[in-house]
């Protein structure tokens, strides 16, 4: 089925190139963008005879891809920003997440975290949930129902937790295998796949990351952890596995790099060269998460020296570390957190509106495939911009997309797609909140 | 008349302490709170008999003073955020302020200005207009319209400014003189008053700063203006000045802090012990405005060291340089900016929700009164907040209210008043935009 949509398109063609082309034609069959064409070309033979969906003077981008994110940590966002990161983890996110054991719990939160990913257009994404299999089981339910794509787990943690919220070594394991057994295969749509999500390796024994390093290996199965997030956790994972010599190490040769999945790991503010060189080999997705890393007082990430040895950088909210679950906000943030970068260290260059726009989509977007770009062979994931103009005085398509990105909120998205399908996020709501 | 109001009250009382009354009533007679009570309290016998209007779980809070905003930079909010400061200045923000000579133009654009001051709970602003002085005398006539409480004038610059947009020295003082005597006395409701607004030391002339410092001597006015903005601006107001030793001892030397009203400077990132004298001298308000600087790389204004010495600090959004007209999200940028100085530089510390929310409040809204608390005496200018809980997980009150500061929107406003009357920002918007 073919579907053609108009307006004004926004494309991040590259890290350094952001195109713009006024009253566009796309051309969506199977939700795969199949054609492109402005006014001044012929209507394609095949698209003669149909109505395009036009979208006047509106602006289309793609939608965004949030790569790291604790979903389990929605009802904190915002909350408890006072504290210190160890006081913050103890007194409000472990008890927190904790709740998570009660199916109930599970079944009231997450729906409202899905309705504001859609809210804010976010159409993939790659979550932290709990430890516990059945919360994890519905939350991979509803993702599947909502229509969004996903790489997800239960996330592992046997060690250096409170001794309500910790698993048993193998019993983590086998979880995750049935987990990975469970939600594999023709049943499902595909849209939601399953990766290894260790917490980080300080909360991970050796037994446990190389249990799931073979799990990695015999399903073939991405990687999403932390990375070098502060100075303390790098250290503190140096003093636990001296035997690797350095974080990334770690995941490598318990064998999580094994297997054929994105790699994504978050913040990776302090890497070495054995961290650049392990995100070179494994073509990996680093993932800056500025709202919550300037909240938790880790640091800034060196985006641009990742730019300038090629390496993949996407974006995440990382709520609740993070306070917003817009990630046209972590945009604009991205950007105010390298000048201060800068600022402070004189060896960092600024990020701009254009490599950080193409960290938002495609960038993460690529981690799931053609997605985050307004191209054909690219799934029509897309969002329709509007009110960004104020009376009497008209900014350019591009200061529009900026001014969304600083000042915006989910009221100037007037459509979401996913598949070239619109989806209605309070429709989505109240659909998959009695799964 | 008397007029009762019932919610769960939060309250600035110090910079160390954040009160909160549950079912607090509050009665405010002729705008100004008289009493509060609370549930377990006898209804005292001058209320029994009248009905309190009941906000249920609301919380109510006192309306924010935005005490430095450029209104004539509202267009480019979150524009040309990748731009240095200068090429900011020559590009975007020199060539849109100068339209203001256009009346049509400041009629299109000031209206929009009032109603986002509105939806987004501020009653009192010291804004930064233009030089022209029919596009001022309009704002004027639209804020004393609008009920909100104000400080203004015309902005000063007769040197470093483009030929487009400069004025005669002579003739900048008399409209000056002019704007005053044209908006003072019993016309009008005091709501809205003068002060004295040079745009900064490098494009004032010496001439310029003495004839407007006469003038503040003469009507016994405050000051308003920016004061060691950056490091680039310290030197060049040093270089321009050098009689005068410091950027604070220019205004001083020139007069312009020998009035009665309030001394209003913005941003004070690089204050010496001369600018810490004046502002302590002369009990100055130092208006800190994290957005715009973290936008613009200025630096982290040293708040810590502000409290440390007593001196009193605002908060201001700093529209344009700023991109987003909620006070309240410049307290979370507050917090988050002390703890990357703090990171950065280990002099300083971090501030957090009870003294940032303090200085959003009650810290500027002393410049106009008795503003920005809940006790009697003060104005009743408040703001009902909701939608602040999740389902299934509920937050205590001060809880709601930080993340109303780091991820809320005016939305969670359900209700603005000022002098007890309840304001519509859209009916407002239709009143004025006639003037």
């Amino acid at each position: 089925m073919v579907k053609l949509f108009k307006g004004n398109v926004i494309n991040p063609v590259s890290p350094s190139e952001l195109e713009v082309r006024e009253n566009c034609t796309i051309a969506v069959r199977d939700g795969i963008i199949e054609a492109m064409f402005d006014e001044k070309d012929p209507i394609p033979e095949n698209y003669q005879g149909l109505k395009a969906e036009d979208f006047g003077d509106s602006i289309i981008i793609p939608s965004f891809t949030d790569l790291h994110i604790h979903v389990s940590q929605y009802v904190q966002r915002g909350v408890g920003m006072d504290c210190l990161l160890f006081d913050w983890l103890n007194k409000y996110t472990f008890p927190q997440e904790a709740n998570f054991r009660n199916l109930d719990y599970a079944r009231a939160i997450y729906p409202q975290v899905i309705r504001d990913f859609l809210k804010n257009g976010t159409t993939q994404v790659a979550p932290f949930t709990t430890i516990h299999y059945d919360a994890c089981d519905l939350f991979f339910r509803m993702l599947e129902e909502s229509g969004m794509y996903s790489y997800m787990n239960k996330i592992n943690m046997d060690m250096n937790s409170p001794e309500y919220y910790v698993e048993d070594t193998e019993q983590s394991v086998a979880d995750t295998e049935r987990f990975i057994c469970e939600h594999s295969g023709s049943r499902w749509s595909g849209r939601v796949q399953p990766i290894i999500v260790p917490r980080f390796a300080p909360t991970c024994s050796d037994a446990l990351l190389k249990g799931l390093g073979k799990l990695a290996d015999r399903y073939d199965l991405g990687l999403h952890t932390h990375l070098v997030e502060s100075r303390a956790e790098a250290a503190w994972s140096a003093e636990l596995f001296p035997q690797y010599g350095s974080d990334g190490a770690i995941y490598e040769r318990c064998g999580l790099l094994s297997g054929a999945g994105p790699k994504i790991f978050a913040h990776v503010i302090y890497p070495t060269n054995v961290e650049y060189e392990i995100l070179n080999k494994y073509t990996a997705y680093s993932v800056h998460c500025p709202i919550s890393t300037n909240n938790i007082t880790a640091g800034i990430m060196p985006v641009s020296e990742f730019l300038k040895r090629d390496l993949r950088v996407a974006l995440g909210t990382d709520v609740g570390g993070g306070h917003d679950m817009a990630l046209y906000k972590v945009v604009g943030t991205a950007i105010q957190s390298s000048k201060l970068k800068a600022f402070y260290e004189e060896d960092y260059g600024r990020i701009d509106l254009t490599e950080t726009f193409y960290m938002a989509t495609a960038g993460g977007g690529a981690a799931f495939g053609r997605f985050g770009k307004l191209e054909p062979g690219y799934h029509f994931n897309a969002l329709v911009l509007n009110g960004l103009q104020d009376d009497g005085f008209e900014l350019p398509l591009i200061e529009c997309l900026e001014r969304f990105c600083y000042s915006g909120d989910d009221r100037n998205i007037s459509h979401r797609f996913i598949d070239g399908n619109l989806i209605d996020p309070d429709e989505v709501f109240e659909r998959i909140k009695g799964i």
